[in-house]
Formats: C-alpha cells, sequence, structure tokens
C-alpha cells in the first residue's frame, strides 16, 4: 500500500489536494460535510498531519511574538487586541512573553526566539532595559521585528508610537492653564524613550510659562507599587505640588491614594492629569483627566506592518517612526 | 567532513551535548562565556539549530494554548499572569486565543490546535458557545485540556472555578442584609455554568428570605455595550430595582453609567454589587463592592494541573472540579 499522504487521501476522495488540506488547516473555505469526509477517512487510515513537518518544508510557522512588559495594564491588552484582530484576520497564532520590566528576561525571551519558533515578533521595551545587544542580535539573525510603544530608537525598522513629546508638552500647558504652577511629574526609571520624551514635553512647557523647573518635583519610580506610592507621598507632603502630570496610569492611581491618605483633595489641593487607557477613568473619584492613547490602532498598526514584510517575505522592514496622536480627556481631576 | 549537529559540536569543544543544547535553549544554566564558545562555533560552522526540527523528533512543541473570551478584562489578564507564571518557569512558551464570545472562532481555534501545535490547551468558554462537539474532538485527538472559570461541566478533566453559587448567594444576602427587597440580577445570556451557578446562589437567598423572585428583575445581557446599558436603563426605570448584583464586571460598569444618565444615586436609590477584579474597584465614585475571584490563583492553578499531565506524558487529567474561594469586599456601593 502506497504511504498515506494528502496526495493520496485526496485520490481516495476524489478531491483536490489544496481541499483536502484545507480541512486539517481548520479552513472554513471546505463545507462541514467536505471536512468529515476528509477527517473521517484520515482516521480510518491513521494519518495525522503533523505542523510542525508542513513548518519545516516551508520553512514558516505561521507565528509571531509578543513581547510586552506587562499584561495587566490596559494600553497592552487593548494593543493586543489590534495585533489579534490582524493575525486572526490573516491566519497567523500569536505567541505572548511577558518580561515583566525585566531585562534578563527579555534576553531570556529574544534568545528563545533565534531559533526560528516564530517569523517575526512585536516588542514593547521593558523598563528595565538597559544594553540592546540581545535585540542587536535579532538583527543579526535576519528575524523581522516591529516595536510599539516603547520602542528601540536607534533601531532600523518601523518603530509606532504616540506623540509622546507633544502629549506630554499638552498635558503639562492643560495644568498651567488650569492654575497650576508646582507640577510634580511622576515617570517611570530606566532609559524608556518615551517616558524621556514625555517628560521632554513636560520641561519644555515649563520653560515657555517661565516655571522655573524643580528637580524635586521630578519622581522616578520603579516597579514596586508601595515604594512608588512613598515617594508619592513624600513629594506631596514635602514639595507641596498644585497639581501631577503621571507619565503612566499606575501612577495615577497610587496618586489617588496617597492623596486620600494625606487628605488631599482633587482637584481642590492637587490636580491629576495621567497617561492612560483606562476603561474607568470617567467613574473615578473624581473621574480623571488621561491624555488617552489610541492602543488598538498602535497594536493593529504595528502588526501590520510586520505583515506587510512576512508577505514580501522581506527580512527588512521600513526603517520609520510612524506617530499616531493622543487626545486629551478633560475630566474632574483638573477642574 | 561530518555533519554538524550537537553531536559534533560538543566534540570539538570538548563539551556535554546537554550543555550545547542549553546553549541553543537559552538556558540560564551555563556560563555567558561557555554559551558565547557554542554560538561561535556554530556561525563558524554555519550550524542552526532548528526547533522545528528538534519538535518534530520528540513530538513534542513545548507550547500550550490558552483559549479565553476576552483580554480586556481584568480576571483574565490576572488569570493570564498566573498561567504565564508556571510556563515560564518550567520552560513552556504561551499561545493566545481570543475568541471575542464567538463560538465560531472557539470552533475555528480548537480546529487549528487539532494539528498537534500545542502540547495541551487552558481554556474558558465563550459565551457564545452552544454546542460542545468541537471540544469533544479534543478528546478524541487526546489533547490534553483543563478548564477555568467558564467550564465545559461535563468533560471529564480538571475544571477549575470559584465558588459561584455561594458566591452569588453571599452576594445578594449581603444586599439583603443592607435592606434591599428588590434586587435586580445582571447575567450573560447563554450557556455559561458560572452564569447559571451565580443565578442560582441569587435565587436560593430570594427563597430563603422569603423574598419573592421576579423575571422582570432578572436582566440577560450579550456582547454590545450600548444595548446592555439600554437594557439596563429600562429595567432601571420600569421594575425599580433597589439594588444590583451583577455577575459581571463589565455590566456594574454599565449600571454606574446608567445610574448617572438616570439621576440615580448609588447606594441611596440603588445599591450595587458586582463579580469584579477591577483594580480601580476603591477608587471608583463611589467605590464599588465586589465579589473578587482569586484569579491568578485560578490561572496558575489550572497551569499547574496541566503541566502535571505533561510531565508524566499523559493526555488523560484527573476527572475533578478544583473550586477556590472569592472574597466579599465591602465598599460604599452597598452601605
Amino acid at each position: 500500500m502506497d504511504a498515506v499522504n494528502l496526495k493520496n487521501l485526496a485520490k481516495q476522495l476524489n478531491l483536490s489536494v489544496s481541499t483536502v488540506s484545507k480541512a486539517f488547516r481548520g479552513s472554513y473555505d471546505i463545507s462541514e460535510k467536505t471536512r468529515e469526509r476528509i477527517l473521517s477517512l484520515a482516521r480510518e487510515l491513521n494519518y495525522q498531519p503533523n505542523p510542525l513537518a508542513s513548518s519545516l518544508r516551508t520553512q514558516k510557522s505561521h507565528t509571531i511574538a509578543v513581547i510586552i512588559p506587562e499584561i495587566a495594564n490596559n494600553f497592552f491588552t487593548l494593543a493586543i487586541n489590534g495585533i489579534e484582530s490582524v493575525a486572526q484576520e490573516l491566519g497567523y497564532h500569536v505567541l505572548i512573553y511577558i518580561t515583566h520590566e525585566d531585562e534578563a528576561k527579555e534576553i531570556s525571551f529574544t534568545r528563545l526566539l533565534q531559533s526560528g519558533r516564530v517569523d517575526g515578533v512585536l516588542m514593547s521595551l521593558s523598563k528595565g532595559t538597559r544594553d540592546f545587544s540581545h535585540i542587536n542580535r535579532l538583527r543579526e539573525m535576519a528575524l523581522p521585528l516591529v516595536f510599539f510603544d516603547r520602542i528601540y530608537e536607534e533601531y532600523p525598522t518601523t518603530r509606532i508610537t504616540t506623540n509622546d513629546f507633544e502629549s506630554g508638552y499638552k498635558a503639562t500647558k492643560h495644568l498651567i492653564d488650569q492654575g497650576a504652577r508646582r507640577i510634580a511629574h511622576l515617570f517611570l526609571s530606566g532609559n524608556l524613550s518615551i517616558a524621556q520624551k514625555r517628560k521632554q514635553g513636560y520641561l519644555q512647557a515649563l520653560d515657555d510659562h517661565k516655571i522655573k523647573r524643580a528637580e524635586k518635583l521630578m519622581v522616578a519610580c520603579g516597579n514596586d507599587a508601595d515604594e512608588n506610592k512613598k515617594l508619592i507621598k513624600a513629594c506631596l507632603k514635602k514639595e507641596k505640588p498644585d497639581a501631577i502630570f503621571s507619565s503612566f496610569e499606575k501612577l495615577a492611581l497610587l496618586s489617588y491614594e496617597a492623596c486620600a491618605e494625606l487628605k488631599l483633595r482633587i482637584p481642590e489641593d492637587v490636580k491629576i492629569i495621567s497617561f492612560s487607557n483606562l476603561e474607568t477613568a470617567p467613574l473615578l473619584n473624581p473621574s480623571l483627566t488621561t491624555i488617552t492613547q489610541p492602543a488598538f490602532e498602535i497594536g493593529e498598526q504595528a502588526a501590520r506592518a510586520l505583515f506587510a514584510a512576512l508577505k514580501k517575505n522581506r527580512t527588512a522592514i521600513p526603517d520609520k517612526h510612524i506617530v499616531v496622536d493622543s487626545t486629551l480627556v478633560r475630566r474632574k481631576s483638573t477642574e
């Protein structure tokens, strides 16, 4: 008897090889009835298609990796929704790797990906990343890579962010327009270029409005929530800011808690604005004024940039920085 | 010249095959120096390890799939964190599939997984799932499968949920204790067993306190937020409940919006309690009383149950229902 393979199955069923192949790929292009006929014969002949063998033939895994710093974060879940909507449309599988802001984990994941498990990578850097050699190695391996949000600025690929400098400027100017003069800035310590740009926007807005910069009003936060809240409370107590511009959603929520614990009223004593994709921002007490990033769109565009390269069998992706605008949504926390 | 393979590399470097293999897997068990020696020789000899080929040999992909109804949802992001913490510890890759509550997508994903891409599956059913033949087929394929939260009750595997009946009872009793008598119940329509159990807990609490059940106070919600808000507003206007027990976080947030639009005060006019893992529950206006599920732990336990089977090369997983308790956290919305 001949070896059982797609070709033989197709012949016995009087179907095309492509139709039989579709049955095993779970495609909707064929009827349920046809699919059942094919799978039933396959079972009878004990034939099991092997996607790994098929990947080996085509050198394609039809899988992409998404490397992100955290997942319990509204920006990233919305971005994943955007990525995944494109992946589903094109029939790709999505592996998720969470670095928890840890450079060592990021390095470990990029090593794993060097071995051909995925066709491409979408990545948002961890706060802890200080050295980029693990990422440069992906280039040596010619693994297609697109950055979104927390980008590696010098890497020659497509990088997608919001307008961080302008948004930082706009947030700070909004606080100044609302009467604030001692504006604290909460940011994530580390090398993230988006954190630096937001801070530059903040500083430029202060300069343009002849407000003196004060180092003590700039609070570099880390990974530990309790520690961050202590830092925020210390700043509120000692420096008595009349407003806070937070460049990271979680720091705004800690600021709410810190104000409650210090019996400071928002917005009467301290106005607060934050980068945030928080669904409950309008329902907070008081509702939170936000700089809202188009997170879904950022994920979607990053995925499209990657898949466009994969489709053309290209490992080089256009070297460009795509900037999508964020929106300032005024609510009660800055009234 | 001999073919370049792990064995030859190891021989030339005077290292064990297992050490050389570790270098390609990105393991931390070997020093960076040893790793560099190995990779440098591999580059020189143009040797590229192929994980797909290696998977083909071992018939293992070291990858699991997680199928969930949505990702922009605090329960599921926390559960993924739990799953992923175990997967990282054991060196597994995690594929994420989001069904968006759509049975057709769920069927399509389970078909894709029938072809050997993953070693096992963790799954939480979509609200839309009405027929289980696609899941039963995974059993025929002997693909190890563990359910969490939204379980398929009749499937003989490990199923992990919170104590849904008791939690529904406790939530309702809490509202009764706080003086409520016309208690609306918001739930997701469909066949989800957890929704049914929460509802049964609600009904039992009403019965035990001699409060008459009223069909019109039970609101079956769907996928569309605007439509759901309309249903909630209609119930608030026509049925004038003095409390709401929501079995799904998003419906509680819509209830806040509905109350604001109808100028109903929480908790004076309507008390609200909800199943929720919302980080901002304490910061809402007013703070939300919740039934909080141990989401991280549920994900972690589901992953451990699956990996225990994979480690022993078993496709059959103990047929049992693991129940972890939720916590009622009292806040201002039910005062």
